[in-house]
């Protein structure tokens, strides 16, 4: 990303946040935050406060003055502002929505920014993301990256864990609403296990040490939900794929879903995927 | 418990819980704040922050008036002051360790008092608890609730969830190092999952409908760590058991363990059994 760009890109991502979060606080641990207003673009329905988050979204980008493509949950994919599109601005208005609806403090945004070239033809995938900022509302923390320029929480760079055995491990992981199969085994093999319910935050949450690892096998994840928090673990030093092992590449759709196995590291890695390859 | 005690041990809980905070809040966050220093009463291991908290706990408990027991999970069962006590007092001082140490905000302190009766004789049981106070450090929220008189957070009335369909509850669950068994079933039934590993806090959150049930069923929760939120739950409408279905009655001891069905009210307690039972 060109350092223009960059300066440019930066100060929406952080207008984005800023606006949002004052959007959506007078909301926070209200009850009428939670009700159901429509559906979203990905068939999922749409509360009150998922609604505010999109719409200060859409606010503050329709203010910007560059074109761009924004692609978010519940809008689905809008083109704003004359002519091409200077790049794609991916967002998840309100990562941990339950979660900010019942006050528990995990929940927040999540901005990813993949640039696009003149002339650029096809679709973009997450691996085109350059960019990626996510805020954790409830405790104020911004973890941030460029592509190639490391990984940032609150200005200071995010190292993940060095652990190397699993019995050691702080996992995060989605285990309801599906078959256990052999992640119960890695349930059993790990120190402790958290679910927040804010995949973008835990990510980070790996990221700066706080998780060893996050696990999601159902298969069902957003891809954009996740699209800012991969490359800022990336970018910290850990490692992001599927539930192959594969690094993700899939198309940024809100209709792109995923599985996640994120750690801090590839010895975490490896142990994990043995698991669940049942080696 | 009449009103001069109540009154009297309101405060000590009041300055226990501020002290302690005031003690542990630079170490938050902080590596050294997980390291281990010590082996419990109890068998685990103590870590610096759990350390800090307790001596705080001391500190301030050596400064009554009136003579008691402490019952703590470091320092097991010690007797403050001259004569026979006028109450017991059960603290975890720092419920949600590891949260503290990574900075995870669930985090904070359980103190339950049991007056004793001149005369009487034998151990107290959870049953005797009287007075219960959680309060969730990284939030600020203070629950508390005396026999008979109700819960509060942060003087308003606590009232859980009136949910009565498993397929719409947030389901607190303590899911690893250990067989799954039916709780898988449970899992796969309700509508979220979250792990916060702090039990206190997470029955508070029954109690106050942020999640709508708590489930611990390996047997291997500290009795002496949810005395008061026990409490709590129960003067705000919930239920307690066991997984048998049972009301707790263990000894005050740091050595006593439990299982917890904690729930919102009784239809999904029943559910929850149903379940849990293979029904």
């Amino acid at each position: 990303m060109n350092r223009e760009d960059q300066e440019f890109w930066g100060e929406v991502c952080q207008d984005l946040i800023e606006e949002s979060q004052r959007a959506i606080s007078p909301l926070i641990g209200s009850q009428k935050s939670g009700e159901i207003v429509k559906m979203g673009a990905d068939g999922t329905p749409t509360t009150l406060i998922d609604m505010v988050a999109e719409n200060k979204v859409m606010e503050v980008l329709e203010g910007v003055d560059r074109p761009l493509t924004l692609i978010s949950e519940e809008i689905g994919e809008v083109t704003i502002g004359e002519g091409p599109s200077d790049a794609i601005l991916v967002v998840d208005p309100l990562d941990g929505t339950s979660n900010a609806v019942k006050n528990i403090p995990a929940y927040g945004i999540s901005v990813a920014v993949a640039p696009i070239s003149p002339g650029k033809k096809g679709s973009l995938t997450i691996q085109d993301i350059q960019m990626g900022v996510v805020k954790n509302y409830a405790t104020e923390d911004i973890y941030s990256a460029v592509k190639g320029q490391g990984a940032f929480v609150n200005g200071n760079d995010l190292t993940p864990s060095l652990k190397q055995d699993l019995a050691h491990i702080s996992l995060g992981a989605y285990v309801y609403r599906m078959d256990m199969g052999k992640i119960e085994i890695l349930c059993k093999s790990v120190r402790r296990m958290r679910i927040l319910g804010a995949v973008a935050i835990e990510l980070s949450y790996v990221a700066d040490g706080t998780y060893d690892a996050f696990v999601d096998v159902k298969n069902n994840l957003r891809l954009v939900d996740v699209a800012a928090a991969k490359l800022i673990l990336e970018e910290s030093g850990g490692i992001v794929t599927d539930s192959n092992g594969k690094s993700l590449n899939g198309r940024l759709s809100v209709l792109e879903k995923t599985s996640l196995i994120a750690t801090c590291n590839e010895v975490i890695h490896k142990k994990i995927m043995d698991i669940l390859e049942g080696i």
